[in-house]
């Protein structure tokens, strides 16, 4: 155990993990108003959508149109997920400046979403990753999975470890590891951010947790005190799991910031701005915020 | 830091503390059949009721007939809230064994609800204790608003050593020290325990938090790391919190017992038999479950 980071980046995932997982279908002009709230809340980091194939991801169809749209902040990078290197060209096409690559550490997950193992599917992003180098776009890698897996449930460390690496010795700056399903639990999380810090940098991690089971908040403290310094969070717990209906999403930016700032570990993030973009995100989606901080403020 | 704990005993407060806040009404027979449910959970402490006045908690003025009714299990203890000798004496009448007093370390919060100086607060229940102690009655404590007050902001660390210091000298063999209204984080809740274990000893100490903003497991996590080894939750996570309309309650059983075993630190409980206890309270109070393991797990 190492001592507490002095300050954390939050990486804001709602506009794009969130949202992709949310029944409702928010409109063009109200993604752009989502990101342009989150920009003014100090927030640095904002992953703003995906060029995924509208056909697996009929939500952010509209991803070309929300990058064009947004009022991009001096400091602020708004990372796209990409697939391929047909996604990879529509949101260069738009300006895109840096993208995120994902796989799984599962190979039933894998075999499962894409028909792939793990390295074919690290293989299918391999262009991409050349590409981006080439045109010096930064690259962001998500391991999914790391915790457990909905298909062939647990998931040998040593595989998250391998994916891991590769995606480092890819060329990705910083690996984002994913509790997909929300398993995980304090100890486990601990155990597996240090497998994987044993061969990446720490420097170069983040975390990555689902509510699902209510252990987000823990594990991110299990893993600070590891000494990661970067996680993702999604404004108002947006997001829900495909795998259990009704469950809860990504963890509320909102919770993770009130946790750091009272442990007096710096976020630069306003939480009474981001409590007001939460609630005004969940009145867009007809339901109840995901975040508890919000629903212990009042209006 | 020291060890995590191998065990943990759960103090379950729902039957008491959950219901005490929920608006709905419960029948008496479904409070017993709630208990009895949760006896046979493998839960070893189970806080059954409030001898309180039913003036000020209408909820559980059926204290009497509750503590009657459950089916004692042995190896089970069913302790019940006690605020004065008259209490205590209704609470005696009915075969009570042991019980719970309960003050803040909040000046101004005792101010507020009993019109009385922390210090008066416990001369009013000193006869207690002593009557207790000549019956061979366990008491336990309880501390509230350990980490900040809805009146007075902040709480002087010094007054809840102090308070924790009193109700163990005069006799409590546990001091249950609450975050009554759900606002602290991981740094402050360690740095209050420790301070706390600097005089009384941790095996005599519990924590108490309450899911307001999202922060109990971590600060669960956060004290098991400090060596405590006593943690009071709710099935269902039911209590809300009165300074905070629409507000999470208790930290949900559940959610507890998921991590803890999660981190290989045994609870004795059954976590299906939990989950299902949960989901039928849930549905008797008709409303959602706060536990958010129960929702992640269909039904």
């Amino acid at each position: 155990m190492t001592a507490l980071p002095a300050a954390v980046r939050i990486v804001e995932v709602g506009p794009r993990d969130g949202l992709q997982n949310e029944k409702t279908l928010v409109p063009t002009a109200d993604k752009i108003a989502l990101i342009d709230r989150l920009s003014a809340t100090g927030l640095r980091t904002i992953e703003a959508t995906s060029f995924v194939s509208p056909k697996w991801v009929p939500q952010l169809a509209d991803a070309a149109e929300v990058y064009a749209g947004i009022r991009k902040q001096p400091g602020v990078s708004y990372p796209v997920l990409v697939p391929n290197l047909q996604g990879y060209q529509r949101a260069r096409a738009v300006g895109v400046t840096e993208i995120a690559v994902f796989t799984a550490a599962s190979e039933a997950f894998n075999r499962k979403n894409i028909n792939a193992s793990i390295e074919e599917s690290i293989a299918r992003f391999e262009p991409v990753l050349e590409q981006a180098r080439a045109d010096g776009v930064k690259v962001r890698g998500y391991v999914s999975t790391v915790l457990g897996c909905p298909y062939q449930g647990e998931v040998p460390l040593a595989d998250v470890v391998r994916v891991a690496r590769r995606l480092h010795e890819l060329g990705c700056y910083e690996i984002s590891l994913g509790d997909t399903i929300g398993v995980g639990t304090p100890g486990k999380a601990r155990e597996m951010l240090r497998a994987v810090a044993g061969e990446v940098p720490m420097a170069a991690l983040a975390v990555h947790f689902h509510d699902t089971r209510g252990q987000a908040l823990a594990n991110i403290l299990a893993c600070l005190e590891e000494g990661v310094a970067v996680v993702d969070a999604a404004v108002s717990g947006t997001g829900g799991c495909p795998y259990a209906h009704g469950a809860s999403g990504n963890v509320a930016t909102e919770d993770v910031v009130y946790m750091l700032e009272g442990m007096g570990i710096a976020t630069g993030v306003d939480l009474t701005k981001l409590v007001e973009t939460g609630r005004w995100l969940a009145n867009l989606l007809g339901r109840e915020t995901g975040s508890k901080v919000t629903r212990a403020t009042a209006a």
